[in-house]
């Protein structure tokens, strides 16, 4: 739905326009731009919290930087909806994360403003400074390149990477950390609390000014005193203050703390910075959902709240009549809980999604046994291991998507060891309105290719409890469990806990010349496509792998000394994927048998809801009927026993 | 070759006996156990001048810790041959890299006192962690958990997410940080400048001792001179000395920097420290290659020199009677030269390698196109993704097996943007010596599931040289080139530069029946399985893929039509790599064939000489041979035209 804008933001279509602007018109931006904010997002969603903290920086920034000549890199990009309403993209702002409307992230392809597409944090650091080397080879010194960046993504080893690199090089590199002490949830770690120390208590700054106050008194005391000030104040100058701040540690000048929501303080202090070369940290403080008054309160629930009345602040939720179906998210935490009742091996371990994720329901009941670790996935899995070489059972739960990060550590420090750690893998599959960054695509084909690990995938929230309890039995090595976002199929779905066999699938419906082999949640729709299709008189098999390795020897021999066409469905990439699997199996036991892989393509796959994105790759009921039909299956005369 | 040990060693079985000698007699068993490093290294080669360095630590350590009850984790490993020494590995430590031998890092199978298996850097402080969280929540809180970590393997992000996480955990944790100065090569980075600034200047310890000694001094002034004082001691008592310190900011206790080839010191202080509770830091300054001149002089030289005469310090060298052929890590490092000087877009980034990939020579001729960034995976690659934004064209030269630490910056920062980074991965296939963590067996699973993504392999020196320059061609975008450790196949290397089209595979064997098709320096082995196979009358075909993706449809159509049984060869794991490739593409295009995949089976493979691994998984010259003859090869009467 559009909304109308102010009049100050109305007539801003370019950053151009914004520097027409007097400094005193700069307060009004803000305001026109935060109500912009809240205006659309209330009624079209998205992330929210995170862009109305910095609305006050990004003014000022494009205020002040010479955009998109000077770089400016976003970390993960929650925040950056100002920046896309202020760089051309106001009006079509409300296509935000809906299909082939605008990207919930800064994206290349979308704007020259968005100078590198993000999602996944903590990534804008390096980035930046690969465009300020390059500027600094290609002459071009006059050249901005700024990075913003939260304090949960600089718990991330690789904006310490960056860092450590960046303080090295003698390039135009602004750093600016957008200090609200929070990630989705409430960052943890001991730099968020060296963050509060140096905002709360004495700062850095006030401290170099006491320091410089004491030492003029003592000066006047009499001339002994005078040269012992001078002797502290060369001890002081020449050792401990370049130690005593932990980016000037890392050879970068730090500036700050100031307040993230004074504009024209932060244009004044941004002005200033352009001129000093080498890298530089600006530390502001800023407040997450600053302005709506709810988001400031309860800041991990207005991340990203949906639609809601911004009057009244009432989050919109959709009322059944009936009861709905559990998201999966919530299974995997509530399951945990009982898990770990019965099983005091039993921990749980998230790399700052405790809310995504709801392992915060264990941080809750059982706060010595669930650790959030901070946006530090390469941790939380080494730290799994470690847990696991004492007899414990990590689970271990990281976005499909985010495993990524920890793929050396999985291979690494679980796989090569045997060690029973148990990854659950939420987002697996298509992550919808997140886009391209966050789908979960690969994790069937780079889980699959590693010895000693178990891939599965349930088809319910029934088989995602029972694989969790199969995960934690004795004997077992490394498991994933890979399930997706949203909301499952089953409305009563705690059922007891019982062993699944590892490597047994399971037959779901019997039939004639084809069969359909499925993995996963999206096994849904292929019971959905046998029920068209049935109702067409066509009579494909349906078979729920439920591992993606080790395969089921026994339902494969079944599959392939039966039919002769076979079907494979994943919500995940086609290249080494299940399918793959599949083949490679059929290749290695000599069978032969017309193989149709549906998946995920081999291109990147843009945002929409998970249902429009199954359908744009054919895997949908649709999908999965029609690739039944284009194969050839004859219609059936007679009906089968059902 | 087994050599004989001093005397007090010899009677070293296990850390208990170490612990009867008097601390005198810790300075003679530190000389013994360095001497016999030197004695056994010198004639069976492996690392040398880590392990040197941590002689005092490794003695203090097991001296003063009650392993294996209290666990002791060393990073990375290298130096970790004291350590396998000491634990009743003495008389074994000759077969140390050796097939079926000792592994050359901590192995958890291999005794109880390696507490958590090692090979790639910073892993230490997150599975320590995970040890001393779990001894805390069993209730064991009288043991000490200690991770021995280089200023080198600090650098990485990991072993910052583990700090951060660390801080805040009231866990028994000791780092021992064992700071040389040096990675591999001279560590890089600006924590490693504010390690030596705390080091060389005046230190941390020594200021706060100044700082008491002037105050104290002022006190005698006079009243007021002594509430001054108080209030300047309050003021950095308060603030600035839990700021001061990169280490006390990420609420670690920071001790030292203290000489870590002090052996009675050293166990002093582990002493003293066993008893205070909660996350420690031991700065340790040691000499890597300590006590051996040459090593300590030429570091990087002596990290690992392979068998030398330990009286005259000559490394020892096969002499041949005619030129060899290079390393293929030296066809890059000099064809990377080659290609910047006439494309001046081209820049070289390594994490911590360049004298293992070579990319140290065009550091030394293009400084300034030429990056090590240090141990830092992650960064390498989005800093070269940053790079190619700018339109410069990064060669990211990552081991494959360390190209798994940055597997999501590939996806998410490299090939969702389409950007055109070129990834040589070094060390692809079978490492050799240094075993299961490095060998890179997955990457051609791990690389072709990503869309954007062209991957590649040469077979010989000319084609590695060719995809370089192929690589680097106007309209690229990510392109991954792996090829082997170790020397190529030709003398007369460095011919002209030729394009190869992208997915172009080539027929080097015209045969009958059978068709083997290849990826990479391995087809070598092939061609030698060709030549036995024609002396006994079979005459299979031979293809090179050469790409992995994309794939080359006109040579799979003619093996198609042409062969009904295909075997496919790669030095890479089975599941999913390019042997699956094929399957999928033959599904798709509804061929019928038998094929036979040989690779890197589906468990961990541990050390050994590549061609030992090669026959161990079927897949050298006579391996592929009985392939070929179990395929049931019909025995040609004809001599093919040759």
């Amino acid at each position: 739905m559009q909304v109308p804008a102010g009049t100050l933001l109305q007539r801003i279509n370019s950053p151009a326009d914004l520097k027409q602007l007097s400094e005193a018109q700069l307060e009004e931006v803000c305001r026109e731009l935060r109500q912009y904010i809240i205006d659309v997002v209330s009624v079209n969603g998205g992330h929210f919290g995170a862009s109305l903290g910095v609305v006050e920086l990004t003014v000022a920034l494009h205020y002040v930087l010479n955009t998109p000549y000077d770089q400016l890199v976003w970390d993960v990009g929650h925040q950056a909806y100002g920046h896309k309403i202020l760089t051309g993209r106001r009006d079509e702002f409300h296509t935000n994360r809906i299909l082939n409307g605008l990207s919930g992230f800064p994206k290349r392809g979308e704007s020259i403003f968005d100078t590198f597409g993000v999602g996944h944090s903590s990534t804008s650091i390096s980035a930046a400074l690969g465009m300020a080397v390059a500027s600094h080879y290609k002459g071009e010194d006059d050249r901005q390149h700024v990075a913003v960046i939260g304090d949960g993504a600089m718990t991330a080893g690789m904006a310490f990477e960056a860092l450590n690199h960046a303080g090295i090089e003698n390039s135009n590199l602004l750093v600016v950390l957008n200090d609200n002490n929070m990630a989705i949830d409430p960052n943890v770690g001991a730099l968020k609390e060296y963050l509060t120390d140096i905002t709360t208590s004495k700062s850095y700054n006030r401290f170099r000014d006491d320091i410089a106050y004491v030492l003029n008194k003592l000066s006047a005391v009499g001339p002994d005193a005078f040269k012992i000030a001078k002797k502290i104040e060369k001890s002081i100058k020449g050792t401990l203050l370049k130690q005593s701040n932990f980016f000037e540690a890392l050879k970068f000048r730090y500036f700050g703390p100031i307040d993230g929501h004074d504009v024209k303080h932060l244009a004044k202090v941004l002005r200033d910075l352009r001129d000093i070369p080498g890298p530089k940290l600006l530390h502001c403080i800023t407040v997450k959902g600053k302005g709506y008054a709810l988001a400031e309160k309860d800041q991990t629930k207005w991340h990203a709240p949906g639609l809601f009345d911004k009057i009244t602040g009432e989050i919109k939720k959709v009322v059944y009549d009936k009861p709905q179906p559990p998201k999966y998210q919530d299974v995997f935490g509530l399951s945990i809980i009982e898990l770990a009742e019965q099983n005091p091996q039993i921990m749980g371990i998230t790399p700052a999604m405790p809310s995504g994720c709801s392992l915060n329901l264990m941080m809750k009941a059982m706060p010595n046994r669930a650790f959030d670790v901070g946006i530090a996935e390469q941790h939380a899995v080494t730290f799994s291991a470690g847990l696991a070489t004492q007899g414990l059972i990590p689970f271990c739960n990281i976005y499909s998507s985010f495993m990524q990060r920890a793929y050396d550590q999985v291979i690494h420090d679980v796989a090569i060891q045997n060690l029973n750690v148990v990854f659950c893998l939420d987002r697996a599959g298509f992550a919808g309105a997140d886009g391209a960054t966050h789908h979960g695509a690969y994790d069937l084909a780079y889980m699959r290719c590693i010895p000693n690990m178990t891939v599965s995938a349930p088809m319910n929230e029934e088989e995602l409890r029972n694989l969790m309890y199969t995960a934690q039995l004795p004997g077992m090595g490394p498991f994933a469990i890979r399930y997706p976002r949203g909301n499952g199929v089953m409305i009563d779905w705690q059922r007891p806990f019982k062993a699944i066999p590892v490597g047994k699938g399971r037959k779901i419906t019997d039939g004639e010349e084809i069969a359909i082999l499925t993995i996963g949640a999206i096994g849904n729709e292929a019971v959905k496509a046998v029920g068209l299709l049935n109702q067409q008189g066509y009579y494909p098999a349906h078979y729920d792998l439920r591992f993606a390795k080790p395969l089921d020897a026994a339902l494969l021999h079944e599959v392939f000394t039966n039919y002769t066409k076979v079907i494979t469905v994943e919500d995940g990439c086609l290249q080494g994927g299940m399918g793959s699997a599949v083949l490679e199996w059929m290749a290695d036991h000599k069978y032969n048998a017309e193989v149709m892989r549906l998946g995920i393509p081999d291109h990147i796959i843009e945002h929409g809801e998970q249902p429009e994105l199954w359908a744009e790759c054919g895997f949908d009921a649709n999908g999965i009927t029609a690739a039944v039909q284009q194969m050839g299956m004859v219609k059936q005369k007679h009906i089968i026993a059902s």
